[in-house]
């Protein structure tokens, strides 16, 4: 596209800031600009003044390092977890899909990542000590590895199993298999494969 | 969806804002306010003084009711444009389309949306007075008629037509046919049908 002309500079600046954020573009963001110009002033100062305040204020929990309002997180703060149960997850959006299954009672660890040599990222980058102290104490029963199927987070299920098998914990993964609702012919091979290989007993699964 | 358990009051509404912008849902919001919470403090006050600025401080034309930095907006004020034609368009991203084709050299008066009785939206919801003031002054050689090709475009368009045809100055409608670059067999039967009742002797078109 030719270089657009805007008719005004702090048109520009805003669909400049705008089209920063991740797969939002000139277009998209122009659009979402002239929106927010349509709206009352209240609107936009309110949206304007929650972003500044998100990022002034957030804190990260300081035992399991999810987003939180304060030092420590509902969730850890909630005595009627079971705080010896650890999941382990790569990211915040992670904690909020497992918590929406209201299957899990236990506690998380927020790692900020996955090992990911292509990206540069290698256990060092990753949240890791914290948790690992906590095994120290022997404060900890289990720990799930709740990570993605992908290269990245197996290389990461693998590095953490090695770590920290030296220690007195369960450590499990999350199950991998054909997705509920899934069709066979649909599922790939090497899930299906797996989903071979891990059957279970059809009692289990009542 | 079940009802989503988000870690932070603070992150849910920014969450809550962002999914008020048109197109973007509470999971493509999660995703940009969780990007926004990875920057820099300074890049988020940014941002977030972007967007109250612009509000706080954009302006109208008063001539075109263009958006502008200035009471005039650029294009108004520039003397090597004709102000003698006049370009009639729907809104300020119609005013960019046609800057960016950098083939008119007339000025713009933007009526702020078309007739649409499907929308509640009439004549008088429409910036029309302030163009008839400067056709019954006799500034105006030509008006011409940049709206959409859709049913509420051309009832907007008859409607001006209709209104303006008692003073004395040309009225014109930008041409209908087939868009360069496309294939017969892909235009739509009455783009094709006007293209031909309107057709050019050959000469003008080198």
């Amino acid at each position: 596209m030719s270089p657009t002309h805007y008719p005004s500079r702090l048109l520009e600046s805003a669909v400049n800031e705008f089209s920063k954020l991740p797969g939002i573009g000139k277009k998209t963001a122009l659009r979402l600009v002239l929106y927010l110009l349509k709206q009352d002033k209240e609107m936009v100062h309110k949206f304007s003044d929650t972003l500044r305040k998100l990022r002034d204020e957030i804190q990260y929990c300081q035992s399991c390092y999810n987003i939180s309002d304060s030092p420590t997180c509902e969730i850890c703060a909630n005595p009627k977890r079971d705080h010896s149960i650890i999941c382990v997850v790569e990211n915040i959006r992670d904690v909020m899909a497992i918590e929406n299954t209201q299957q899990f009672k236990g506690i998380f660890h927020v790692l900020g990542g996955v090992i990911s040599p292509m990206d540069g990222i290698g256990p060092d980058d990753l949240i890791i000590t914290p948790l690992e102290e906590k095994l120290k104490k022997g404060e900890v029963k289990e720990i799930i590895l709740a990570l993605s199927t992908t290269m990245e987070g197996d290389t990461t299920n693998f590095f953490l199993y090695k770590k920290f098998s030296k220690y007195s914990v369960d450590i499990s993964t999350i199950a991998r298999g054909v997705s509920v609702g899934d069709e066979l012919e649909y599922a790939d091979e090497v899930t299906l494969g797996r989903s071979l290989v891990n059957r279970l007993p059809f009692d289990q699964t009542l």
